[in-house]
């Protein structure tokens, strides 16, 4: 009689509990897409050596948490996120969900699978990612927020689950994908933090990537160069024209890269044109603004190719995102369809030349 | 000498005239996407006739202005416009460009093309859709918000342009394409009104295309079918699953089907299945309630079959979005990029099957 009361009130203790989240802060856990490990907080992108140096508006950026993601294994049933943000920012062709939002992958048979967002309600967030799931241990990735810093994240399972380290080193973080860039880059205006395309190429290729895009801001300022060249990458993927100035280009493009090259002598460097945006086909204004940076990257890149620079590369924006004229929100920032063919061109790109 | 002064005078009033905008009220432009002309108000979905009949939610949605369109030819250099929004929503999976904003497109070579969105900042709204074009005239079409209502809208063009009726009858107004369903189907989640797929597929088709899409609320309400079995169509698309239980369907889908079939005996009707939605791989329940539903789905269209009905027709969500799992924002909802596949799936059976 006394056991069974035992039996019964321990599985109703199991029971109780069972419905109950446990929540494990994210700071256990490793963190990938970092150029530097010298932040003032762990989810920033640039080293607290900038704050009094960089342009305000870029050094602001860095505290946006694009292409950071948490690595960490569960056999829970249910994955819940509580998290806060910087600022709490929204825009008005960008969902919340990319700005300020998380994004949960799985590795399913050696591809990283789409598990679910987790959407954001304000400045203090929690949120069910996923539930309903067979108690197995699985491998996880969480995307942090595109457009907005992330002050404190924690991750919640089952508490009668487990939580616990990678149990394997994908996406691989030995030589990893450096991007530079703009807006775009950072990932506007993407549907979730997963599908911004350094978040993409960083699955495909199994390879972890650094997202170095600060909106409006991606133009050339040198010690962000100095940033990517503390980095041993497979690959320097600079995608600025967006934001750079034909003045721009022509004063700082060498300088830029030399910081870079002197450091790397045989690290591929990849140049990428401006974005034919969409609404060029009506505006003429837009229409000679491209036509003028793309001439300017152009000669730029035949400058270094004629004084013999090796291991530089160029990608046409020709196909960039295909040519139905659908892929960008704006006129200019790219939506999930346009990422997706957006990697799709960079994919065997970069996968012929990276280290 | 006061002939010059004349010749100056007039100058410098076209010069100052040419950068003003004047704005002309879209109720003198055809309104396309509408079942019926029996509404309160321009801008709304639903007969007034319903106010007191359908439920609450649903005839609140019916007020959403998803799948309308104004028509309007204009050799303006710039096209902006001025709209009042009903409810002024805003959703944190989906762009308030979505939601809320405006999306043009022209006609050029026979093809529908994106020209710009026009972005909202709130209830009352102005935004210069595109500017710096040539000065030629051009056919338009302006997409009205998904998700909200619109309780205004004006034009802006050059005061020294003409904006005029639209100069041919496309896309085609007789026997437009009729949808009927879900969230999804209303346009959940596009980034701008033109990627939702009704509005993609009635380009491609060349055809007018009218949505009655209803977020969480296409539950086979008979008296919709009784709106949608007032157009004379060129084909009926029934894409409710997603929101009818498997009890709604088993009690109404019949009722729902021979409302229609009983007023159009020879007009395709096409079934679509639940899709499958991304986080039923690791959500067990959804992933049994998809399996439930498309078995009812199915079998319903099974009875339909054994009993001799003609002109109907099943698409199956085997390969709705692709089988990548990164087409949908919260594992339901589609992007852009769930919408330009869903758009590739359906286009080939409604191109084949319609009158």
């Amino acid at each position: 009689m006394k056991t069974h009361i035992i039996v019964i009130v321990m599985l109703l203790f199991t029971l109780t509990v069972k419905g109950q989240l446990v929540y494990h802060d994210a700071s256990a856990f490793p963190l990938l897409g970092k150029a530097t490990q010298s932040t003032a907080t762990r989810y920033e992108r640039l080293p607290d050596s900038l704050r009094n140096i960089s342009r305000k508006p870029l050094w602001e950026l860095g505290q946006n948490s694009a292409g950071l993601a948490i690595r960490f294994s569960s056999n829970s049933t249910t994955i819940a996120a509580k998290w806060e943000v910087l600022l709490n920012r929204s825009m008005n062709h960008m969902t919340d969900t990319g700005v300020k939002g998380l994004d949960l992958y799985c590795l399913q048979d050696g591809k990283w699978v789409f598990v679910n967002s987790g959407r954001p309600s304000g400045k203090v967030n929690t949120a069910t990612i996923i539930k309903d799931m067979k108690p197995e241990k699985r491998e996880y990735m969480l995307y942090l927020p595109l457009y907005d810093g992330v002050t404190s994240l924690s991750i919640g399972v089952d508490s009668l689950s487990e939580i616990s380290q990678p149990s394997i080193d994908w996406p691989i973080r030995q030589k990893p994908l450096v991007f530079y860039g703009t807006s775009i880059l950072q990932g506007g205006c993407a549907s979730r933090p997963g599908m911004a395309h350094t978040n993409i190429l960083s699955r495909w290729l199994n390879r972890e990537a650094i997202n170095l895009g600060f909106s409006g801001n991606g133009q050339l300022d040198l010690e962000i160069a100095d940033v990517i060249a503390n980095v041993d990458a497979s690959m320097y993927i600079l995608d600025f024209v967006p934001n750079a100035t034909v003045e721009q280009m022509k004063e700082r493009a060498d300088k830029f890269y030399t910081i870079i090259r002197s450091r790397h002598p045989d690290t591929p460097i990849l140049f990428v044109e401006d974005p034919i945006f969409t609404h060029s086909r009506f505006d003429q204004r837009m229409a000679k603004e491209v036509k003028d940076k793309n001439e300017t990257i152009n000669a730029f890149f035949q400058t270094l190719k004629k004084r013999g620079e090796k291991n530089i590369y160029f990608l046409s924006s020709k196909n960039m995102v295909g040519h139905d004229g659908e892929a960008m929100v704006d006129g200019i920032h790219f939506t999930d369809l346009g990422f997706m063919r957006y990697s799709e061109l960079l994919y065997p790109v970069i996968k012929k030349y990276m280290k």
